[in-house]
């Protein structure tokens, strides 16, 4: 007998023994007001979804900006909501139709739910869909919680030899990923990344794993320059407090590019970047606007239009961008441990977003509330 | 408060007040064994899905083949199977999370449910999902029934002034969508096409709409070209009983192309065909295989390899299909009614499949059993 | 005995048994002043290379802004340079290599030289080569004189039925299938285009040929809007002075595109249409800065990041654009004689500019100074 | 005053101070008739191009198929011409118009000469120039001779750091940039390779530059895959004398592809590896054919067509091959001195020619007729 198109299935559940009673969480209440609170634990419900108890989160630079001001561009924080998004996690509860995962696993989480039926999710761009559930994108609560009930496509396993910490810099590297794609590196190209920032360092060792063969960095903090120049960059360069066009006519005398860059990716989000990047890039170039900043800024919209410049935005992470950069940190191509400055117990996340606000780290982890863990600094991260 | 990702959704159903209780359908036991019977109605039972009371189905030439084969390829009836595919329905009742339609929309079936999650999925191929239910290939029941089950998403609605009968034929026309936009056709280009079945007819009217300056039919049959020229082809050829590169010479003669065509495509599977193909692509042009035929053929690899060709398969329709070609008919840019040859009740069903298997026809439709409709011959259609 | 790479060749050349001894050509000496003077005449000395004689030439905007401000960008009038660069000519004696033009040709002018042999030419992208050698565009001369060489593969040959005054509007025409192209428009999608000045227009007329199903074009004047609508548009909009959110919001609802349109073309130049384009632009859609206007705009960058825009500049032409836009005009398929406001002899080009300057004409062409005319106006153009 | 378009150049030409007396080159005359001959010494008179004393060429499979057959495919040699297009030498005499290079610069000879002035040359597709000049391409003389002419711009200057004969192997590594190229090889993916003679392994090697992260090389010789797998594959697979389909199968299991490979490139030529690929390829995978043999074969079309995969072609190289090329040497990302087997005397060619025709040479050099040398063995390679 044959079976019917669109089937209804059932939504039996495989457990882990494990008490899920506790589940506090931090919430953001309104700007400045982050505080613990309980969150009712979530319980699976469908059969395609899995519960994850969260081991570690990355402080990212949007949790710092709803912290200071309630909300980003059209996103604001109307009810109290949970922060994070950047996590690792491990799989204590399954729904009956996953495959590819088991109690237990440790997953690095692409923290979004696509609706999946949309013009942008069926056409592969699923980070595009109006209907994008996004942890910590108000209304809907982020990681900095215990436990999690996520799309099992969306929690990718870690291999062996991948550590959880790692895993929960998977993240921010996938959206390097994703920008680097999205200007389409290729090999022998060479790359001017503005900013040095954990995404622009990740944009630049991506870009290197993309064959570029040069890759600069600038910004405008010398440590920030000396780190990039130590983990991916080939050169580096310290902005001026010139005009762009002086500022540009540096950064290709430095990297002997005198048709200029073939990409130049903006990871900063800053105005003076933007408009430097128009006169680093070559005729014909790649742009990639990373970097979030002011809405509006004066650009050189003649210089786009005369170079034939192809300027692309890049939003989130999309197919394929999370196995990736699993995969470049797997295969040792890319050592993202070198930019987790510390690692903190739950009980210590205000005191990590202020360390954070502060500039001076790059990146830093705070634990799950149920993961046993003294404060770990640099060299003492697995 | 804030909501979680992943909620699962309840399942009320919006219903239309009609009665469901008969069910005819056309089921293929064996080869050669295709006889009527009663099937179960099915029951909507997911938020997502629509049930439709199917209008219209186009016979298609697998539908013949398995009918006298049995299978096609890996596909084989091991048990009985309703066949068909080619349809438009009415839909009937709604799953609680659809938004787009309403009960009594015409819609055009794009007949399968792809399982959303993986690879191919997320990256926007979902015709090449492993997991694709798809209606007519074994083990999944088609369309040649009262009553079908699909997702909404998978139902594309009519716009006013496209017949329920132009809609069975959408599902041909994507196929040619399909195959004209895996050979990326652009405007001025010159493009040729083996086969002037219904395919192959409806891939030169595509291409035109792409905006080629050359179609070039070819076929074996003269009422086909006569056909293909008055439909859409602005050069045919007749095939000879030479070799391929004299037909190719003859072909690059005809249509004043002595550096060979811009794109060729094959929508008739013969290995002559294809093998002519590469004497008249161009170097640097992009075949695509189409119609469907032996597993093997001799093949001339090295003009492949040498002129740098670009050959491409084209299996089903994809992400947008379905939206452009009801667009092409309902702008006018495409007049599918001209190829529906007859169209028939469904107590006429196997009169039908003998009529398309003779040759001579080129779309039958036959009406859904509770389409109360006496037979339509050519200009009839509506 | 095999010949040898690179070996040079003799320079016959091949002559049609005309004088050449009177060259008047229009010269700009500098702002406002625009005067006929005698001009050498050309003498053909590269065997790939042809000499014309100029039949007609149109006048493009370029042209008015030199003449009213001495440069445009980087370009600017140092020493007398001759204007003019859409032009048809005849060809009047022929390099020795040259194997595809005969004296006698009439030949669709691509007035340009590029250096063949840096990256950008050897890779394609000859409009980007910085050693390109570009009539009227300081210090080279243009193309509003008697006689003119040209490398003779930029120079197309109009085919039977395509007229010399067609032949000038080739230029213009090849500008917007730049554009369209690097807009990358498909078959269905829906085409916003900011400005309904000549290239404007075309840009509407070549994106109906690329297969959009919509095409809307906006201006502040509404009889450019309604000759819009005859000539190519499907819809169009009047901007109204409030902002350019609300503008959009305007443009969105009336050609019910509420997740925005798919290309947006900016063809004006203007600050408020570019900005007007980033809302009327939706998720995912790509933009083309075709129109100049001034260096430095005030710019929704943040929009372009999170809605993954793609913006492309424009710049001239490029391979196989001429080829294009001539097939278009032989095809029927554009017809840009409705574009022709008028033609005047060579004695009345300084009236003509005055007339392009105020405004009220489309496209004004000047007879070549060797052609016997009398003034046509509008319907009389052949 | 304004300079003209089209404006011819003179040809004064600047020398070093050498004798160029002595032109003794290696003569094909027919099959198994290879000879050394004087062959007069070339003199230039193209404003565009160079001299170049030859320094080293290696010896490709194409010309020990030239000697043993008197031509491959649709080229046959008819009268004499000098084998060689793998080389390196260095400037000797220099066109008044060229600017990058220097009298005693090194550089890798890219041996073609393309129109410049047809559709491929204008569209980026110089390899597919109809009236292409390529070297030991009859009628056209190759490089296993004293001193060469060719146009500046196919002469890459080889950077400090990359010696002559690095130089000479730079025209096979080309061919596989471009090879992989046309595979569109992304990093992460999976390629598996056919063939590991010295394109195979280049091809792997390439491969791993554009971020595959598993390469698996296909052979029949166990050292070849030793040489592989020490050189570039992370994985290798000797072909067994069992179908296609099992060969495919083992080499899914081996490299843990079970859904199938992203990219399948055949550096082969053979039947069997080819109809083995299209098993092992992917759902929408991408394969590339860069090995030469038969002109027809036995083909799975039907793969193809069902699995929606991209086949193409690979001939030669194009535009910016040679720069990264270079640049993969210069940077140390390919190593390919461990691909030189040996260099020899030019007096010793025949010898090298049977050396390799023996097969179990990977690549032997063979000096200029003006260069010093002693031959060279393994190691000693400098």
């Amino acid at each position: 007998m044959a079976s019917s198109v669109g089937e209804p299935v059932s939504v039996p559940i495989q457990e882990a023994k494990s008490k899920r009673t506790q589940n506090i969480s931090l919430f953001l209440h309104k700007p400045h007001d982050l505080r613990y609170g309980e969150k009712e634990p979530p319980v699976l419900k469908n059969q395609f979804d899995v519960l994850l108890a969260i081991n570690y989160t990355g402080i990212c630079g949007s949790d710092i900006h709803f912290w200071e001001h309630g909300g980003i561009g059209a996103y604001n924080v109307t009810s109290p909501i949970v922060l994070g998004h950047e996590s690792a996690g491990t799989v204590v509860q399954i729904g009956s139709a996953v495959k590819h995962l088991r109690i237990g696993d440790h997953v690095a989480l692409e923290p979004c739910a696509p609706c999946r039926r949309c013009e942008a999710c069926l056409s592969g761009h699923y980070n595009l869909c109006p209907d994008m559930i996004f942890a910590a994108s108000p209304p809907y609560d982020g990681t900095l919680t215990g436990f999690y009930i996520a799309p099992a496509d969306f929690c990718h396993k870690l291999p062996d030899g991948v550590s959880l910490q790692e895993g929960a810099l998977i993240e921010p590297l996938a959206v390097a990923v994703h920008i680097v794609r999205q200007a389409e590196v290729k090999p022998g190209q060479s790359v001017v990344i503005m900013g040095a920032g954990p995404v622009g360092l990740l944009c630049a060792a991506v870009a290197r794993v993309f064959g570029a063969s040069m890759v600069l960095s600038v910004d405008i903090v010398d440590s920030k320059l000396e780190f990039a120049k130590s983990f991916a960059a080939t050169h580096t360069y310290k902005s001026q407090p010139i005009s762009p066009e002086a500022n540009a006519a540096e950064i290709r005398e430095i990297a002997n590019l005198p048709g200029g860059a073939d990409v130049v990716i903006d990871a900063s989000g800053f105005e003076l970047s933007i408009r430097t990047s128009f006169f680093v890039i070559r005729v014909g170039g790649t742009y990639v606007q990373g970097g979030m900043g002011k809405s509006d800024i004066t650009f050189p919209i003649m210089a786009l239009c005369m170079k034939e410049v192809t300027a692309k935005g890049s939003f989130r992470y999309g197919s394929g961008d999370y196995k990736l950069a699993i995969d470049l940190v797997a295969t040792g191509r890319i050592d993202v441990k070198r930019l987790i400055t510390g690692t903190v117990p739950f009980i210590e996340a205000l005191e990590a977003f202020e360390e954070v606000k502060g500039g001076h780290a790059i990146k830093i982890l705070i634990a799950g509330p149920n993961e046993k863990l003294n404060s770990q600094r640099g060299n003492d991260i697995t």
